[in-house]
């Protein structure tokens, strides 16, 4: 394929190939947007061209999707095919989002040659006692549906590249936990 | 903004800032895909970084998309998102999808610094006669509905870069003058 070739000769120096997509997922309230926005400063400090992609963000300027579990499937796949694209051009992207599904998740993972998953696994409890938006009181009182870990579930994910429990490890090990699985990944070092 | 700084880093030599989404818009038939791919070909010949969206193959990767005005709407907005991060990065983005509706464009528009608007402008009567999927016979026998230009609107372009009729325009002479115009609008000779 061309295309393919266009890339390599595109690349910079000491990368070849499709980029990677680093995938945060876990709960709301887990941790994700910090971690990910830790990880994708680090990188652009290495020189690299960086997206991040937060799954919130990203809604608000799309419009058409809801939060049943087909329009969430819809969303998440929709960003990934987003992410593959920029990654096939060699941009390293950073994507933020609950994801809850697995079979989601496995499907953007099909379509990302190098695909990082991080499960930020910080356990329900722990997020609903942060609660930083106050999301989880009004999913407890019934007037939010549809809210992962309350009334939609969240598929942990089985195999991830690395896991990181926020109660348990700071911002700036995990980035460097996080950094140093991306460069295994990536075939290159990133120190 | 730190994003554009290392945009203008990566670009390649004799361009600056976020490359041009050319953007095919016109009836089914019109020829939109034969000019997007000639040009998107044209593109890659002069060493860019080019990526093509054809927004039939996009449906089928993205599910979740009808054809209602409110679908339709949504589905170019996303496309049009997809094009200006990729272009952003410097990848030359070349988009065909009938895109019946002025407001959607006009999103799209506002999210592309060097939105170049091509309007294939073969007019009804000789996509239906062309019919190349037989979609037409089909849309006037009822069997497909909100079909463009038989029972749905195309709102025609007031203002695009340029406008091609392929009744007129053979695909070579239509590919020299929408490089030429992509260039003025890229600040840069493509020849």
């Amino acid at each position: 394929m061309s295309d393919t070739e266009s890339i390599a000769r595109d690349a910079r120096p000491g990368s070849s190939g499709p980029a990677p997509v680093v995938w945060f997922t876990g709960l709301s309230g887990a941790g994700k947007s910090t971690l990910a926005s830790s990880v994708a400063a680090r990188l652009r400090d290495l020189g690299l061209r960086v997206e991040e992609l937060d799954g919130d963000r990203i809604r608000e300027l799309l419009p058409g999707t809801g939060y049943t579990p087909m329009d969430r499937d819809a969303h998440i796949r929709r960003v990934g095919f987003l992410a593959s694209l920029l990654a096939k051009h060699g941009v390293w992207v950073v994507v933020s989002l609950i994801s809850p599904y697995r079979a989601s998740r496995g499907f953007v993972r099909g379509l990302c040659p190098r695909f990082v998953e991080v499960h930020v696994s910080t356990p329900l409890e722990e997020c609903e006692r942060r609660d930083p938006k106050g999301l989880y009181a009004r999913a407890r009182s019934g007037q939010i549906r549809n809210f992962t870990g309350i009334d939609d579930p969240y598929e942990v994910p089985l195999a991830p590249e690395i896991a990181i429990d926020t109660r348990s490890v700071g911002v700036g090990e995990a980035t460097l936990r996080i950094v140093r699985c991306i460069g295994s990944v990536a075939g290159q070092s990133l120190s």
